[in-house]
């Protein structure tokens, strides 16, 4: 079972993603956690390039080719091994973090970033996807309360930014109504545990109920 | 005008380079020859990435996407700029090459490949390719007579891959007669030297009827 987390900064994508793993092991599956460009030197080469602070001049395609291309060594050496083994992989952010960021709030156009990214993942979609969605406000508004910092003119400016990510995820959503399941998460921790709890144990009834369950291999 | 150079190894790509640089430099453009990564910084930092010897591991997949990302960054800082100034632009290998060798050869897929470059360079395609098309045998025994080393059982091996790239830069040309030319450079360099003359001089008064020459911006 291969299950994604999605959704903008502040979120909660790391307390999910801790829920999910407890309960997936409690139904007998062998867990790997794991983000890009998950320790994969291939991968961790590429995301360099990316990051390295000299590199003002990227464009915006060549830097969406390079999270493909990452992405595409991450699963072949990561996530692939583990699923043919049967075990269950959590993925902080995968194919929708590229379409909601760099195809729909960077312009580039989801359409065309999705080609590159079915290359990239050819028929290794998630079983499910968890979009974990909070208003832009609310999620800085968390982060500023964790760092204790002020809210500046940068993060203003970025929260525009974000209003379009997420409409970039809510236009995924639509679109993948059976793979993406939106848990809103602005509500109480208690209650978003709830919700993840239901979505995920309704899933592994759907599994059992196929004989899918634990140790099986998927394919 | 945007014209690439195609071909496999010993087929004379840089000779004919030079002649038409020449050619075009009469005809009064001023000529940028280039090829990739071009020196273009964030170019060669992927190329980097390629060519690391640590790095068995790389999925062919990931290889095109890395191509194609460095392709995208050349095009953007030297060829597109180039020629919206009117300059001609000479190129050794481009499109074709990742659609031969790594599409066809090495059996990813031609249209699979042609996708991710169609978004790397958008609706950039070259307006003139000349392939130089010889036999493998023949570009082989080329670079023996050059390097004065023995075939190997290691070039035989080539042989076939060299085989199967001569194939796909073949089925381009049954796909872009318009664009793609071929010219038999397993005859004497007067000869090839001829052919390619007798086709650029014929697309330059095309370009000249067309009121595109010299110095005025093709877009």
């Amino acid at each position: 079972m291969f299950i994604t987390v999605e959704g903008g900064e502040g979120a909660g994508k790391t307390s999910a993603i801790r829920l999910m793993e407890q309960l997936l092991q409690q139904a007998g599956y062998e867990v790997v956690v794991t983000r890009e460009p998950g320790g994969i030197p291939i991968a961790e080469q590429i995301r360099e390039v990316i990051l390295d602070s000299r590199n003002t001049e990227m464009d915006g395609r060549t830097e969406a080719l390079l999270y493909a291309a990452a992405r595409r060594q991450h699963l072949v050496q990561k996530v692939i091994p583990a699923l043919e083994k049967g075990h269950a992989v959590l993925c902080d952010r995968f194919i929708d973090s590229s379409l909601a960021y760099q195809g729909f709030a960077r312009e580039i156009g989801m359409d065309e970033v999705f080609e590159i990214n079915r290359f990239a993942i050819h028929d290794t979609m998630p079983d499910l996807t968890l979009f974990l969605d909070v208003s832009p406000e609310v999620g800085l508004e968390r982060i500023r309360a964790n760092s204790g910092r002020e809210v500046n003119r940068l993060d203003m400016e970025s929260l525009a930014f974000h209003e379009r990510v997420r409409s970039g995820y809510l236009l995924l959503l639509d679109k993948y109504p059976e793979r993406i399941v939106r848990i809103d998460a602005s509500r109480s921790e208690a209650e978003v545990t709830g919700s993840l709890s239901a979505v995920l144990i309704e899933r592994l009834k759907l599994q059992m109920a196929d004989g899918n369950i634990g140790q099986q291999n998927r394919v």
